[in-house]
């Protein structure tokens, strides 16, 4: 057979050119793996080797994980769980007390809530396109948005929405920014007081919050947003206009049959009274036009927040319903603002609307009705472009970046449909595993998609993967685009929390820090009032409460005992004193509940109280040396009135000066190795390789801090203190240690890239 | 040049091949992603296409995540992050009642503690070789051990160490996991008391914790586990263990020297003081004889807690000191039991001793002296078989299917070594990226090792992916060790957490379950007293209470509304009646922190106070079908002495005969097209697939749902009420959409795995 003939002869072909690759060629390795050809494409299509870098960064929603998700594209790789709405001690979210104010701005009604359902992340925007600066994703739960800074990945804000009691349809942007979108999800009065449900069609609501941007603090501002009032219709998704649109949102819902289920008494359930008719209605609000009116006192405050009462919306024409096809999920906007794309999960068409057409109907006044509300009806047939046959379950679209190629998910068919927007026509389809929700094109909801790839969210994995018991992972599956049939590329299992929505961005508009200036607060984004430098840690003590200032380092924390009486509140500030890339500590304490991840730069505090007599070791969790194990330290609880009995401890063990000789010989000697490395190193044009400048900085830096430790070792010596001699001079050779590992991973670096000799 | 040319010729071929494949071949792929042949087969070597199975499954911990980490092998993609120590809701763990009292168990001190620091992971063993049953992993930061079925993969139980401050050398098992050890690491007193730091040589201890597990009920058994009290040194790693050294286990130690640091105080830092000698110990016990002389009395109860004291240990013959290499951390025992590999961090050697040689040293009573606390020391020379140079910070050893090779982790050179440790010769080396510290080869600590892979736990990644700010992933490299030469094979981000040790098990091993028996408690593998059947359902007022038993089925939450008066207690027990795979049910409320998974048959439990009067709606958070978001619900919390109004609500839509009419038509309509594909799976050979097996009767149970809703429609009609006729009609319709849901997927299935036609 020819294709078999072919593919001995490329394994042949492999192993010549390979043959000392553990002596197995890739026509072995196809056999022996059960792969095909096209298997091979998929993998060099997706494969990164190490050090390579994905060309796309996903932020996906982590569901009721309440994290968000960081992967790369192509090679679907997760690089970051980001902490958001759960506490999460890997990074002190949660944990230190300046990321603990974050979580407490999120208490709704005075309560705690530890978790969050996020649902859909949105990127700040410039002219519609991805700026790579910010991060906004909606908690459905508990209505709130959070606010993630892409310039360090962590969350600065939470703004609990005072009004509603459930939000699925944020976080979306205007075209700059001025506003995240927030909609709300199952109608709930808004005042947080018990309305019975018979009063639903009169006092239970929904809406859509307008939440104003900052950007020069990076903060959402809820002094300067507002709400629309909305009937209790079960608002759902939205998107933001573009283009000749971008003064207006749209927000579709379902359950505008305002049906409230009760199986238990014998009625139907939800699912039969909210999807009985055969259309829905999409909310179309002018977003500019109503800020006018909040800015010129036409608002109401409500627990605080300005609303704009259905009937001012309505009589200033800022409100208007189009119907849409039943149950629908996404509405989605058209790179270039004309259109808008609405899919009904019941009906097997997507419907398009026309932007010019809904603004004829505006314009002219020209509505089919009025809704129980008194908002004025858009007929379908007077606002769509046209509808298209896709198949069972249509559910989201976004963009390719050739002119009018859209996707759309298909739950109930398992499918992608790529048609033609424009002239209504399916182009092909592609089946995945298995009922996809959201799909997702590379910037595929902004002005300027980029086409290449596509990652459907399967709702379901089933079988795809290796079983890890009843909880199954999701799985998102990429599939290539680029071509003229789409091609499944690759399953990634998601083993934490279930996603719904994902946008990914070009990874080189994004320039995140590598570290943080010096006692940084990264939360507020100020220097912290807590910064300590290295040589002035300080423990102050005062009437019930002892305060640390304190620092960490390669490979002790400073400081290394603190003492307490039983009933003292104990303050914990530390700073890293580390300059080098992913040079973090952390902090772990016994018994206190104490976690903290101090990233190069920063201040973070930890707060407890000390509440019972004891011995509580503490000593950092990441492992950032050799020496690791032994960064470690004491915190003493003593009782009260404790009177120490003035007894001297007695060494663990004692050194002569004999030790101390053999410790600097050793030093001596290990300084020669070093001298060599060095000598390697700048020899060769290191200089043309940054990340090797920055280890040659920090080298530097841990042997100026041996010269300290040989200073304080020799001047010991020279007072016959042999004890403390040979100790610092064992720190010494601890510093020199320190410098040799960072040495060595320059020198290896410049050899693995052909750095050139130059003198 | 020829490379070239046969590059070419090779992506012709494949070209040629793959002609459908979006008009690219693998050359052009290559060239555009730059990739080398040799990338090519490495990609080959992991990408596994959808619905592929990973050869090994990875167990990591996940460190201060305080989860552990699932990966498949050689994909390296992650399959799941289990909730062990620290909350996490997707799982609903720390969110139901159920799993809330595993954590319980875990408090510290009386206190709650919501993280731990993961650190060593080990699965159960029957005659040294791993079972696929249980996993344990230990917490360094607060010492506990936790217990995690792998039959579910879900954490069962938490014990808390009463003596220790905090425990490094755990999790590691006796050959058919009779205990499970742990070792204690910072000394402090065993008692939970203030004891000042100058009695750290007489008061503060270190020790080895045995703990009983009981395999017949899948837990460890406080009451029959036991502890060997040992000097302050910081006791680290351990093995146990194999073959003829199986009734022993071995426990490293560093800071030997019991220093005491106090930088703050002029001091030199821990970390100059513990690593000041040569050498520190490694601790040899006979736990077999130990557990007898425990059973025969001679262990005294501290903290509840059986201790064996130092003192009986030496007198009883069960506790021995060797020397070994200045701080080191693996302590490794080869598959035959008979060499003990130590690796000092701070000297360029690993040590192998000689079990025979120990034993001798043992009978002999050949000891070179005692340590400050009496216990017996073998000399180095009497129990090495041999020292062997490696390089610069060796770390940690596993074993090669091959006899006699080993590989070891060098922190400082950022290299892997092969070497073999019956000979002591390098065999090869290789880089990784950067700074390893443990490595794990395939089942490489058991008596019977599979070699084929080894992964690499870099403690830093520095420059190997896309910047995601200050905090970056770990990062663990895949390398091939099948053949001559080591290589490299994949770079795996780990988004979340920082892990330090893994292991990999066969994935034929594991068997887990994909449902649980109906209505049964996960946390404690009972039929749960709360089980609820459908139709059974009901909500119990009592005073001061509102107790509900309640279901989910795709979708609805029975009851959808439930009511209480303010203060009350409220307890929602559901059962997920769903017997499909995959079809995992969420519980989400507003203001309540209430968030649960319910995987198919469990049965879990939400405990709140209503404190505040108001409109709290819940819903459903796994996507689980069409009408996913139409599984709603609502709880209303009424004032004291509230006195309803007797008001009937106004029906948001009304119904008559017409849509009556019209529903029954799409139904019949929509029962054609359900033939046809259950024509279509019935023509086929589908008894031959499993999982179309299951699929087909899980859409029998969705038709058989939709008779139901068709009955109670039909009876509406015959009454003339259109308004429940219609509604029940469209339940119908909905139970429809679920089956041909399923039998879509079923039909595809088919198609895509060449089914044959029967009939």
């Amino acid at each position: 057979m020819k294709l078999k003939k072919l593919a001995l002869a490329c394994g042949v072909a492999t192993a010549m050119m390979s043959n000392t690759f553990a002596a197995s060629t890739l026509e072995e390795v196809m056999k022996a793996r059960g792969l095909t050809q096209k298997d091979i494409l998929a993998a060099a299509k997706t494969y990164t080797p190490t050090g390579g870098r994905d060309e796309y960064l996903a932020f996906s929603s982590g569901g009721q994980s309440g994290q968000v998700i960081v992967y790369g594209i192509p090679s679907m790789r997760i690089l970051k769980y980001i902490g958001v709405f759960t506490p999460e001690p890997w990074q002190g979210y949660g944990f230190d007390e300046e990321s603990k104010a974050v979580l407490a701005q999120g208490r709704i009604q005075g309560k705690d809530i530890t978790f969050g359902d996020t649902h859909h992340p949105a990127a700040s925007e410039t002219a519609g396109d991805y700026d790579g600066k910010y991060l906004f994703i909606n908690d459905k739960a508990n209505p709130r948005i959070a606010v993630i800074d892409l310039h360090d990945f962590e969350t600065k804000q939470i703004v609990a929405n005072p009004l509603y009691k459930s939000s699925h349809g944020g976080a979306f942007v205007t075209e700059n920014t001025e506003y995240v979108i927030e909609a709300a999800q199952y109608p709930a009065p808004f005042k947080n007081e018990y309305v019975p449900l018979e009063k639903f069609n009169e006092e239970y609501r929904g809406g859509v919050t307008y939440w104003k941007f900052n950007r020069e603090i990076g903060r959402l501002d809820p002094e300067k947003s507002f709400t629309i009032e909305l009937p209790p219709y079960s608002q759902d998704l939205s998107d933001a206009g573009k283009g000749p649109s971008k003064d207006w949102s749209f927000t579709n819902s379902f359950c505008t049959e305002r049906y409230v289920g009760g199986i238990e008494r014998g009625r139907p359930p939800f699912e039969a009274g909210c999807s009985a008719k055969d259309t829905d209605f999409l909310h179309m609000i002018n977003w500019k036009k109503a800020a006018e009116l909040v800015a010129a006192g036409k608002a109401d405050k409500i627990n605080g927040m300005d609303v704009l009462s259905i009937e001012t919306a309505v009589a200033e024409g800022v409100l208007f319903l189009v119907p849409e096809p039943k149950s629908p999920h996404g509405v989605d906007v058209t790179p270039d603002g004309t259109k808008i794309v609405v899919s009904g999960k019941l009906d097997t068409h997507v419907s398009v609307y026309s932007f010019e057409k809904l603004m004829a109907a505006v314009d002219a006044k020209k509505f089919e009705g009025k809704d129980p509300y008194g908002i004025p009806i858009i007929s379908m047939q007077d606002a769509l472009h046209h509808q298209v046959e896709l198949g069972l379950g249509p559910l989201h679209s976004q963009f390719d970046s050739k002119p009018c190629v859209a996707y759309t998910s298909l739950y109930v068919d398992s499918m992608i449909a790529r048609w033609d927007y424009c002239e209504g026509k399916v182009l092909d389809k592609v089946s995945i595993h298995y009922n996809v929700g959201h799909l997702m094109t590379m910037e595929g909801d902004t002005v300027n998609p980029d086409g290449k790839y596509l990652v459907s969210l399967n709702k379901l994995a089933i079988d795809r993967f290796n079983p890890v018991g009843p909880l199954h992972p999701q799985n998102h599956q990429l599939i290539d685009i680029s071509g003229d049939k789409m091609e499944l590329l690759y399953d990634m299992p998601i083993p934490l929390g279930e996603p719904h929505y994902v946008m990914a961005m070009k990874a080189d508009k994004l320039k995140p820090a590598i570290r943080y200036k010096s006692g940084w607060d990264s939360r507020t984004d100020k220097r912290s009032p807590y910064k300590t430098r290295a040589g002035r840690e300080k423990t102050v003590v005062t009437e019930g409460k002892v305060e640390v200032f304190g620092t960490t380092i390669r490979s002790h924390i400073t400081p290394e005992i603190i003492e307490a009486t039983v009933g003292d509140e104990v303050t914990i500030h530390l700073t890293n004193l580390e300059r080098a890339q992913d040079e973090t500590h952390g902090f772990s304490m016994y018994g206190q509940n104490v976690q903290l991840s101090i990233e190069p730069g920063k201040t973070v505090t930890a707060k407890f109280i000390a509440d019972k007599a004891g011995v509580y070791p503490y000593y950092c969790t990441e492992f950032c040396s050799a020496l690791h194990l032994e960064m470690e330290g004491y915190l003493l609880v003593k009782p009260k009135g404790y009177k120490d009995s003035g007894e001297k401890a007695e060494a663990g063990a004692v050194y002569t000066q004999a030790d101390y000789d053999k410790q600097v010989k050793t030093n001596v000697e290990t300084q020669a190795v070093i001298d060599s490395v060095v000598g390697f190193i700048t020899s060769q044009n290191y200089q043309d390789f940054p990340p090797v400048v920055a280890l040659v900085e920090d080298a530097t830096d841990q042997l100026n801090f041996a010269q300290e430790a040989k200073a304080k070792s020799e001047a010991a010596a020279a007072k016959q203190d042999w004890q403390n001699g040979a100790l610092w001079a064992n720190q010494w050779w601890q510093y020199q240690v320190k410098a040799a590992d960072i040495g060595l991973r320059a020198k290896t670096y410049l050899q693995q890239h052909d750095s050139k000799t130059i003198k």
